[in-house]
């Protein structure tokens, strides 16, 4: 049997359970998490064997996964002790090279730091699903400082629930992360903060159709956790929306001055995205 | 038999001539479009039973539809003449008010202005799908403009295909589109090109998990279209852009200036759109 502890039940976490389950009877999962109410329904809908509370336990698997948000990632690994030799700690968390760069010297070659890119704006274990992981990008990230025995448990795993693996530098992954993911919930939280503001917003929200659902779906997401995202991976978060700023004003001021056939070439430069997505 | 003619042979012309089908036996449909290559394509997937090449014929039909760019609306409302005193001309336009400001008097009372709150980023023959307008809204504008006939020919068109009638001033309307569909259309096309002009975008792109799908989908849409619609939509579309910046100005200020429990707060305030939508 493989001993895995997963820390954080929730989306991530609880999802990553259901796959490695569907994929190998040789599983033996045990969970922790903060909430109780999360810990009840992990057991219940069998994501987990066994609640443990204590990180002693946890210490003791084969493969630890910490699906915490991002400043969490960073206390644990700062409290894990006396890790056997082959013991493999994953990370999942949304920023890279702040995790990367914090893990204490004496555990970094057990961590291997992963971003799968996928998710979807609902969390706690009832959010769970086998299929979140399959045929999705995770991102490993400075892959030598972790140990040869820790790369391949990972790729391993990684490969076994079905994604597909992409190697880069944490300082690397966090700007392409800031561009492909958190500057858009930053867009997407702005975008429902702008239209409850309006004096008559459900009235407008009534007449919401998909393009509407899909741009405001991540601002569904859980402040708790993008709080985090949003301040470890602060300047290049801030270089992205400066860089979409940038291109709405661009759009605003060719509506202002009805300046249409540059507008028209400019949403034609913008369909050229799918060529490439 | 009722006779309909549909301008315009696109996602929406095509997708309503189909619901129309899949609801009866009744109708004849006849249609009309610039686009050679879409006549024949709406021909062979049998959007139509006929094409024709001038209004003369279409403008005999009992029921006419215009699924064409807003600025073309207008300007076949004033080519369409000696219209039956039962003709019903639906027009399916972006915009509402400049549209039922400027169809002639003369033909004022055959107009029903309508709006179906759906749609795809796809366009032409082949991306219509008979359940485009499946239980969606469609808003009818300044219906007190429409004739009794007209007004009784719309309500039941649009209740047939399965949508849910919404009644609104053309004002209104396009105060709300602005908010609901149009600056967040300008929000899209904008972060398309912001990653687009990043050195590495190709790169950024290929990590792409679903929330930059669903946020860049409809930075797919029609240039040409929507050049229209933010035309004729243009103030209330700057208001609506002006207020997302407002929103997305003090996001990037909080996480500037490292105000981390107002960040939390302010994406909370807007995980509340989902307690309406």
């Amino acid at each position: 049997m493989t001993n895995v502890g997963i820390i954080g039940l929730g989306l991530m976490g609880g999802s990553l359970s259901i796959a490695l389950q569907e994929r190998s009877d040789s599983y033996h999962i045990i969970g922790m998490d903060h909430n109780e109410t999360h810990q009840q329904e992990a057991l219940e809908l069998g994501l987990v064997d066994k609640i443990v509370h204590s990180l002693d336990e946890i210490s003791r698997c084969d493969i630890i996964i910490l699906t915490i948000p991002v400043d969490g990632i960073i206390a644990v690994s700062k409290e894990l002790k006396n890790l056997d030799e082959k013991c493999t700690v994953i990370d999942l968390g949304s920023t890279k090279a702040k995790i990367s760069a914090s893990i204490p010297a004496s555990v970094r070659k057990h961590f291997v730091t992963a971003h799968p890119m996928t998710g979807t704006e609902k969390f706690g274990p009832k959010a769970a699903i086998g299929k979140l992981y399959e045929n999705k990008i995770v991102v490993l990230c400075d892959m030598e400082k972790s140990g040869p025995h820790q790369q391949e448990v990972a790729k391993e795993l990684f490969t076994q629930i079905g994604m597909k693996l992409v190697y880069m530098d944490a300082q690397e992954h966090d700007r392409h992360a800031a561009f492909i993911s958190h500057m858009p919930h930053a867009l997407s939280y702005s975008l429902a903060n702008s239209v409850m503001k309006q004096e008559d917003a459900s009235s407008i929200v009534a007449l919401a159709g998909g393009g509407f659902r899909d741009m405001s779906r991540i601002a569904k997401s859980s402040p708790h956790m993008w709080e985090d995202i949003f301040r470890q991976n602060r300047s290049n978060l801030i270089e992205a929306i400066e860089s979409f700023e940038v291109e709405l004003k661009k759009c605003r001021h060719m509506v202002e001055n009805g300046e249409w056939e540059a507008l028209n070439k400019w949403m034609g430069e913008a369909n050229r995205l799918h060529d490439i997505l």
